[in-house]
């Protein structure tokens, strides 16, 4: 069980209070920090949005999501009443100066707290807000920090804009762009396991690895985002963040220590290795996927331009294979994929190991041996269920022979710990207060990803052709396996409906 | 669950059928070895000893042992009824030939089975024995098959003669020299380990091990065995064979396969690569002991004089650190512990690897890093429970900091296969009639031990000094730690009544 520090007293402010993500992610992330006793007395959580509402509407608001998204054994009526007591809420536009004012007055009742924004807003309007924020004397200083959500931009330019707007008035140490994946506990685990075992490190090359993998598969589909996910599409939705994220956290080499800027410039390096893709290169190692009619799970669900209600040219599902040229990691592949509509939610990073170079257990009788050595792998799963896995080679018991098998190794240890893993905000929200960035994306690491990520748009555009479809319900079109099959590799396809149940063991929650 | 496959027909003739090691250990491995079927139909079982016995008497006594060395859920009615009916009786006294024919015409019966003579008597018969076998017709061709139990001899040209004697009549591949540690499950569980996982084999050497220690501890005192034991000593019966195997599976380079002598020369080369000993260095790195009056788990117990009936120089106890020059290990100590009326019965194999060479998480506020990183350790567990378990650092689950703790992981995976682990015997008495010689020792190997351990003894002889008394349910005398402790290390006490539960899990048996 960790020890529960209690963090600095604070004021958190969430522009688009009322919205889907503060209701359904961060008012329970904090309720599960109250439960543990970790918010401190006074703090404060202002809901901000145009609505006209009370801050009595907006608490049973809050109230109603604690009940639809926390646990029902965690709803707890004393926990309950001393949330919700610290839960405000200010009408503001985020154009009109009048109701920063307003804010600033109900501010300056504590004026040396930490002061965090959280914009859960549309991106146009993070410039507005840091400007109106700014005017009202809640910018300058360490105490004002600004969470910002992604996405920022569509390309590099539109995120330097944005950027250079909200620069204007916060520095870049006041800027938190969050990344919930890298707030995941089977991530932090990665760090863990990677920096705390020699013998993690000592096989994290080339020379073990064969490559890698990382997955982010949603069985949802366009759902209420269609204005803003047909402009955008899946390169830029996911790839761009999520899984480039990903790919730092497991590619970088070893910082010097896991301060904010420290951790941060290893991730810049990998991004900034990542081999250019030419037209051909686009052509041959991507592929971009739109989902077409199909069912999942038995429930038929219809296709992209049905659910968009027209035609569109955007991707909802991306493979891809990308390098990294860097000493560590030469010729070993990373494949990235992810999609909407596809057979089932899950997200994870395979570490797949080289094969042993040689097979010593080869000349025995075949009723002898059992299976030839499998490769090692190593699975770091994100959703739905968090967890880390090993592969290995076992001997079977028995008193002949050398019969191996494959045997699953739970590293995550569910059941060593015996306790709940907490949602990735609870540790992001909070770290905003502790002043830890690490965990938070700098300006320079989103602007080298999309470095990387534009000419693969604009060869895309530039190429006229469409997305190829898949049936909704499937693992994307057959070119994605076609990427990794024609390299004589395989995507990992143990489903977490089948694999996380083959020890009888689900990690948890979410 | 292992398929198994039944061996071809076989006759097993065991010299000192009456004795404890056939009834303890022979029989009730064949016991086991029947109930799963693994038995031909007419294989036999022929107890030979000098007594004037009736086979009736015999398959009693047989049926006694197993009722008390067979767990009772594993005695099945129909089984014992088939298994006591392979059993026979033939009086032979090892220097007259007539028995030795009576035994020949009873095997005349079947002339073209494997037929295995076990020598489970004093090593001063072994080659009396291969004589008379030879003189009645059971000695030449790959049917006649030897097993030698240790100890061969008692110092390099004893142990040459008593394989001189023996090979007049049996060539060096009918001849099986046991050691029954290398058919335990975990240490064939080491070589699956070791050559069937890429990341284990990558992290086997200096770079990456720090040392290794290997420990057999025995709680017993002298016992029975006044004889022999006062006059060999914790060198000659338990280092020479029993660790220094363990070592060479340790150490040994990946053979080009498991075949008998691609192993063997393998061990070979470890044992030849041992740094001889100076008498200097015999001084510096070796400890003995012998055990004076103690307790152990509360009950007084005598010292060894008082069991011998007289003061002795023998040593009960050994503790040394062994250098295998060679590449692989070149500064890598391998510390060798051995002795009698130890404070518990155990055996293991500790891989203690290197620690991290750069602490990422060091500066990070104490509260929010939990312990620093621990060296990373495999433990390869032969007694009293058979297991394999790895000891990883990794994050304590919770919503700040990065808190990593140290876990056991159990690579043993008796839950996975949730079956009975056979004992060595079973494993070492069928691989005798399916010909695998691998876990025999070869003639080269054992004397290579020799040449390695000899100057030792010598040097202690030349020394005139006398074992260091330790109290009787300890971990041996002080200067044992000494040995250690000087060179920044410790010893691995974790002790079986402690450890193994911290899972709640007993891997097994024997």
């Amino acid at each position: 069980m960790s020890e529960i520090i209690v963090v600095d007293s604070f004021d958190y402010v969430i522009f688009g209070g009322t919205g889907d993500l503060a209701q359904r992610k961060i008012f329970p992330a904090f309720y599960h920090r109250e439960l543990d006793g970790q918010l401190p007395t006074n703090a404060r959580l202002i809901g901000v949005a145009r609505s006209e509402i009370s801050a009595e509407d907006f608490r049973s608001r809050v109230e109603q999501s604690l009940h639809a998204f926390v646990a029902k054994d965690l709803i707890d009526a004393d926990a309950m009443a001393r949330f919700l007591d610290r839960v405000d809420y200010q009408r503001v536009d985020a154009q009109e100066l009048s109701g920063y004012q307003e804010l600033a007055a109900s501010l300056a009742a504590a004026p040396d707290r930490t002061r965090v924004f959280y914009l859960a807003t549309a991106p146009q309007l993070f410039g507005a807000i840091a400007k109106n924020l700014s005017a009202v004397g809640l910018a300058v200083g360490q105490q004002h920090r600004l969470v910002l959500e992604k996405p920022i931009g569509k390309d590099l330019a539109s995120s330097q804009q944005i950027n250079d707007e909200v620069g204007q008035y916060f520095g870049e140490t006041q800027v938190y762009r969050i990344d919930h994946y890298l707030g995941k506990e089977s991530v932090q685990n990665l760090l863990a396991l990677r920096f705390s075992n020699i013998l993690f490190e000592t096989i994290w090359s080339k020379s073990v690895i064969d490559h890698v993998q990382i997955t982010v598969a949603e069985s949802v589909g366009l759902g209420e985002r269609a204005g803003y996910y047909d402009g955008a599409g899946a390169m830029r939705d996911m790839v761009q963040n999520h899984l480039l994220q990903l790919l730092c956290l497991t590619a970088m080499e070893p910082p010097q220590s896991l301060e904010s800027d420290t951790l941060r410039d290893e991730k810049l390096k990998v991004l900034r290795a990542l081999r250019p893709m030419s037209s051909a290169d686009v052509q041959q190692h991507t592929v971009r996927g739109q989902y077409a009619a199909g069912s999942i799970q038995g429930e038929a669900v219809p296709g992209y331009a049905e659910e968009l209600g027209r035609e569109s040219g955007t991707e909802t599902f991306v493979a891809m294979r990308a390098m990294i040229d860097n000493w560590r990691w030469a010729d070993v592949p990373f494949y990235l994929r992810t999609g909407k509509r596809m057979q089932e939610r899950y997200s994870e990073i395979v570490i797949q190991f080289r094969a042993v170079p040689h097979d010593v257990f080869a000349n025995a009788a075949p009723e002898q041996r059992g299976t030839p050595p499998e490769p090692n792998r190593l699975v770091i799963r994100l959703q739905p269920d968090e967890g880390v896995r090993m592969r290995l080679m076992t001997k079977e018991p028995g008193p002949g022979g050398m019969r191996l098998r494959s045997v699953p190794l739970d590293l995550a240890f569910a059941d060593e710990f015996d306790q709940r893993f907490p949602d990735a905000y609870e540790r992001l929200l909070l770290d905003v207060v502790r002043g830890n960035r690490a965990l938070f994306m700098r300006r320079d690491e989103v602007e080298a990803a999309w470095r990387w990520v534009e000419p693969i748009l604009e060869a895309w555009q530039a190429a006229g052709d469409s997305p190829r479809a898949y049936q909704a319900g499937t693992m994307g079109p057959a070119a994605s396996s076609n990427l990794i099959d024609r390299e004589a590799r395989s995507w990992h396809e143990d489903m977490p409906s089948s694999v996380m149940r083959d020890v009888g063991r689900a990690s948890n929650v979410n």
